[in-house]
């Protein structure tokens, strides 16, 4: 298993605390220095906050750990590709590199509806790659409302 | 003065606070029902948070206050043109209006760089106006960055 995977499957492990506590599946981590540094999953519904998105607590509790809003020598991995929210949340923070597993056509913002991080009016580039553990970051979602749905 | 000059004024009050404190003097109040719910200003330097921004710190106090991540009912004022992030937490939070004082030719994406409020995709509308006690809001950053310069 190469590093990405290996990191992958640690956010899957976070999106799966969501799936159980009702909340939609999505997990992120940030590493530094081949090291995770800060663990999340999404919790709009059970925080009640529209910005409670994986991403966003991840990078605030690496922001924590450094004592840095910059997060320059760091790598987010997200099991879903993220919003316009979380897209700039990237960019605000510095944020080197960015792997995701699953396309979200619906409210995408890294290439499905918008392309965030290749603009040329941002002062920071945060280079991605896409399709991570593309079907197992798929199958929680798919599975968690197709299950909602019953 | 108007209802909307009024609470921009508010807003300016943060702002201020932000300037006293060494950071972008940024200030944002979310209202409902002609009552303002929340207030804040930017805490990017104090924080160490990259995503402490203004209108993300009042948007999380709004959902604190009614204990709802959705703000349908509640209008944002923001003395300046809110980054990608922000507008992002603006739809996502379902905003129904946007008020903000100055552009950001830099990082603005309500305008400036992007329009983030009209894109098809978005299931939420937020209405925006901008200009909002403009020369105020523009002057208390111009002297934010002046003073900053010496």
């Amino acid at each position: 298993m190469n590093d990405s995977d290996r990191f992958m499957k640690e956010a899957l492990k976070q999106a799966n605390k969501a799936y159980d506590k009702g909340e939609v599946p999505i997990g992120a981590i940030v590493v530094k220095d081949g090291k995770i540094i800060s663990r999340a999953y999404n919790k709009r519904e059970t925080e009640m906050k529209a910005t409670s998105h994986a991403e966003i607590i991840a990078i605030e509790k690496a922001c924590k750990k450094l004592n840095n809003w910059r997060l320059n020598d760091c790598d987010l991995y997200v099991t879903l590709e993220p919003c316009p929210m979380c897209a700039g949340a990237i960019l605000n923070s510095r944020i080197k590199n960015l792997y995701f597993g699953a396309y979200d056509k619906k409210s995408g913002a890294i290439v499905s509806n918008l392309n965030m991080l290749d603009y040329e009016f941002c002062n920071h580039r945060t280079n991605y790659e896409s399709e991570i553990m593309k079907i197992e970051c798929e199958k929680i979602i798919k599975d968690f409302f197709k299950e909602l749905r019953k």
